[in-house]
């Protein structure tokens, strides 16, 4: 049993977050909420996200899965305007996810959760953290895109630091700590990325929001903030690429 | 002889109205106004517009017939901005339709109306009526864009009623008689269209403007709004698929 | 030695109105400003752009030449706001153009501008001159377009008029003396152009700003306009079509 209603904004959260890494994602349905975790197909990144109960106008449900493709639920929330409330139910006899938007209704059909395997977080040791504005990360990123596929990100006890090189440009941000929302290295951390991946991580923050990123060396990067005014939290996991010479 | 001077909104709506149809139409030229009868090259679908002298700013006419071409009427209205007035003037010297914004004046060669047949609306016996938001109606139209290429429509006492099915997701669209503008159908109705014809035939219609349906079973549609501030009138008819097993 | 301080928008100003003729352009900094003369790979036409240092916030230099790839500077200028103060600097160690945004620091790699030759402007006889606001004459041209692919601007006494022909079709523009902001043409001068290039010469000016017009018969056209709040001119040259019969 699984009945709810959300501003649309809310589903749109969630698919912005999850529809780069994954087409079809497994909502695990408890009686607090819904989370999503899920590994792209490169095994490259993951995200987890976690939604509470609190986010929703009204919500009630019983533990389940539902395997829903987001191409199908962006489409329905495209017939959405901001502020509109949506309605979702599971319907157990036909195995379908009944989404309502005002008077209209769309019976969606569902994918056998049975392929998606339940992935685990990795327990990481990421050493250095910093909490960036999103405005200014997503400015260092699109910069880099004109040179480069991949960016290296770096923290120390006095700024965070973000580089890539071309054949004959390069890009360089350098955030102070007086310019960061908050800055913790104990030494010198420095880890290479995709900036593709990156680049797709960050979207979902938009403005001064803050973007709290965990860093070791070589190592993976956690990247988390919050959604939904605080009643959902994302993490996304990206794993680095090592510097070949 | 034929001269008008109108606001370019209403030349824009003439396009809007019957360039889904025909890339040429023939505009019938009367002392009273104009109107245009066209059906389309799969001879589905039958557009008839009426536009009164009153919608005009200055118009004199003997009646003529005038062929043109839609893309070209289209891209000189690009040029003027809203509420710009555009003159319409009929050359017999040069057989040219002389356009003009502002200081700017284009000639245009006309189609022999010849190829043009004279299309008459047929006779339908449609019971069934309903008279809809434009808004409300395209969200459903929107929806089951998604899931099929056809939809049916219904009406009975009750409501008024959209739904389209793919082969996992339904869409459906209920208007009970509450919010409708007006609900009359002795009876149950019922019948299916091409999506992206009854697509077309609403796009011109927008926000809370009613939006007048005729239906019966398994017949065609007629479809009827006024354009123009009410000095225009536009019938769409659509011919029904017939539900193959 | 050059480093120098600028709105955004100047450097954008600067981007549109050489991008249209040619990817690379050769900057020539003095200690009064930059200027930069460019010829299209076709010989066809020319831009010759002066900016003062007075255009800058701040502004410093030695004389020199800066080879730019001007995809690669529009690139940079996109994660600029309006507004946002751009630094400038050479470095000469490396060979690098320093472009700073807020943080952000572009290194960016220069063209060789050996192989760049210095145009001279031509000498000119071009006995008649309109000014003209950018609106009108870019609604003309924008007819034209779907008309020809060339065009005729004249000049009397009377008038200024712009005039293209297709094989149905035709468009003129008309401006009387008293909707032009000056006229001066010591009897009648008429000559042809390509739109397309014609076309990207008036695009950096928008609005009711003036154009400056020198024409002569079957000659090149001048045209002249302001740029940066009158700190700095643009003068383009674009040779005539002649007509063949």
């Amino acid at each position: 049993m699984f009945t709810a209603k959300v501003k649309s904004e809310i589903i749109k959260a969630i698919i912005d977050v999850t529809s780069p890494l994954v087409n079809e994602a497994k909502f695990n349905i408890s009686k607090e909420g819904i989370s999503i975790r899920a590994v792209d197909p490169a095994h490259v990144a993951m995200v987890d996200l976690e939604l509470n109960k609190s986010a929703f106008d009204e919500y009630t449900a019983e533990p389940m899965e539902l395997g829903i493709d987001l191409d199908k639920l962006s489409g329905i929330m495209r017939l959405a305007l901001a502020g509109d409330i949506v309605s979702l139910e599971y319907d157990e006899k036909s195995n379908r996810l009944i989404v309502k938007i005002g008077n209209l209704v769309r019976r969606m059909g569902l994918i056998d959760t049975a392929g998606m395997p339940d992935s685990k977080v990795p327990n990481l040791n990421l050493p250095a953290k910093a909490v960036v504005k999103a405005d200014e990360l997503s400015r260092g990123v699109r910069a880099s895109e004109a040179v480069s596929d991949h960016l290296a990100l770096s923290m120390d006890k006095e700024a965070f630091e973000l580089f890539a090189e071309g054949d004959t440009d390069t890009v360089n941000l350098k955030l102070p700590k007086d310019l960061l929302i908050e800055l913790d290295a104990p030494g010198k951390f420095k880890s290479m990325f995709s900036i593709d991946y990156f680049s797709n991580m960050i979207k979902p923050v938009k403005n001064e929001n803050p973007v709290t990123i965990h860093l070791g060396t070589d190592n993976p990067i956690r990247v988390d903030f919050d959604i939904a005014e605080n009643n959902g939290h994302v993490t996304y996991l990206l794993a680095p690429r090592i510097e070949s010479d």
